[in-house]
């Protein structure tokens, strides 16, 4: 908890105390009290900046050059924007298939980009590699404790200055940002459910943390793609099984539906992965009937044709 | 300024330190370094509430029961949810024509909504006869100065913890964001420009501005609701000519555009009053090329077909 708290003297404050705001235009269409955690505002439109502010400015006050990090993308973009003004050389292994967006943002902010043909695991092997042979500091998402920790700051932030609330909702991938907020509501507000959601195409870890050991699966399935990781990490779901309630798989259609109902009815543009609490409590209406629930809005990096395709058919 | 600091603290912070940065991937289409003052990620979608809480808590403390307003939707909207937690009937007067989304929040809130045949300006008049008949405060968008010093807060959030920048784009409807936001301008950054924003279609307080002398026009054409007004305040126009560097007109299609640009590129909804920085910037490259611009994004009330008919279409 003390490191989680320094961190918030060391992250950009443009990162920091994101809007919190109950959203009853939505709470018709989801039978409960809503409140939103909007992680979409910021330069990098993702929650991950908070990591890699934490990341970059360690390997700066190092006096280190270059930093290498796998990513879906939006690790990827905030390390670049982190990186960029620190100094240092950052280098972005993607899946080829990764949104264009993304991509073009990593490299707006002066990142290199490496397309590996292949998933997100595929870009983590790569990564590795390039770590290696360049001797510089891989970054890995949820592993590495700054990934955690900035995601924690999140926690803090509606531990200290939410309203009270029965429920938070946590898009899961690889996990920092569950295990970071997770654990931060456990220490300081128990009472409170932490669920993590997944989609149904990419259940790895949410498989895990009901077995409690990795599961991993052959391949994903869905346009959720923050969190379409197939392998996940033994110490980070070691860390998630102490601090989750629940872990539970959306359906596509539920991804979709979020989306359109956050845009229709809270004026809000997100990617998929930032619609998996919206989806879980459309999926499961009376567990949630007359509660307050707060979900996290992780980002809205997301290509606008796919976007429209997804949500803009009236 | 004492007042309007003194503003902060009566205010919900809810509505208070609202995002503001800088958004690079509109830079290209723009031709100038902008940054994002965001005002719709509250409970009421608008800046308004920052004003509203003022006079709703000035109401309750001195023990007053009901309060009526003329509003184009997002006044009646603050005030509604700033007088429901104060235990206040407030009633709102709008035309007939607002948007359906506006008018429905309104509703949700609790409050009261009389419909009118005409415009913005004929809802004032009939608000004027209730708070006489029903013995209650009107609140007068923009001449009562509860409504400018809680715009004006704004200004001291740029002041204070914005980076350095060169201008600052208003959107102009009754004034009370332009002055408000102007006058802290002013005050603490004088060689920054404040420039004000008016579609063609509603253009009376800027030419007001320019002949210095209240102007009014026998209609209005915009879909900008919400600064579609006929008749300009003096007392406003009197504070205006103090503050503003430059009142400018911008074509319905620049606000289109300017609409379709935040939302591909900063993935964010506004309403068409909130696009008419962006609608300035793209109508006159040349002024801003190279400098830093902060563009006010005032709302993002808007009925959803509306708004898919205006940037959907691809």
């Amino acid at each position: 908890m003390a490191r989680i708290q320094a961190a918030r003297h060391v992250i950009d404050p443009i990162f920091l105390d994101t809007p919190l705001y109950r959203c009853e235009a939505l709470e018709a269409a989801l039978g409960c009290s809503v409140s939103i955690k909007l992680e979409s505002v910021n330069p990098v439109r993702s929650f991950k900046a908070r990591g890699t502010e934490l990341v970059a400015s360690q390997l700066a006050d190092r006096g280190e050059r270059a930093v290498v990090c796998a990513s879906a993308g939006n690790l990827g973009q905030a390390l670049a924007w982190s990186g960029r003004g620190r100094g240092l050389d950052v280098a972005v292994v993607t899946a080829r298939s990764a949104p264009a967006a993304k991509l073009e943002r990593i490299r707006a902010f002066g990142a290199s980009v490496e397309l590996v043909d292949g998933d997100f695991d595929m870009a983590r092997e790569r990564a590795v590699a390039v770590a290696r042979d360049r001797r510089i500091r891989l970054v890995e998402d949820s592993l590495d404790v700054e990934t955690c920790e900035g995601a924690a700051t999140i926690g803090l932030e509606l531990v200290d200055t939410g309203p009270a609330f029965d429920a938070v909702l946590i898009a899961l991938g690889g996990g920092a940002l569950a295990t970071g907020v997770g654990h931060v509501v456990k220490a300081r507000a128990p009472e409170v459910e932490v669920i993590c959601i997944q989609p149904l195409g990419a259940p790895a870890m949410t498989r895990s943390w009901r077995e409690r050991r990795v599961v991993t699966t052959d391949s994903t399935d869905t346009i959720a793609d923050g969190v379409a990781g197939r392998r996940p990490i033994a110490a980070v779901l070691d860390d998630l099984l102490l601090v989750a309630d629940d872990a539970v798989l959306v359906r596509e259609e539920s991804i979709i539906t979020g989306m359109r109902l956050l845009l229709d009815h809270a004026g809000l543009v997100v990617e998929p992965s930032a619609a998996l609490g919206v989806a879980a409590i459309l999926e499961d209406r009376d567990r949630f009937a007359g509660r307050h629930v707060v979900t996290i809005l992780c980002g809205s990096n997301v290509d606008m044709d796919a976007y429209h395709r997804w949500v803009g058919i009236r």
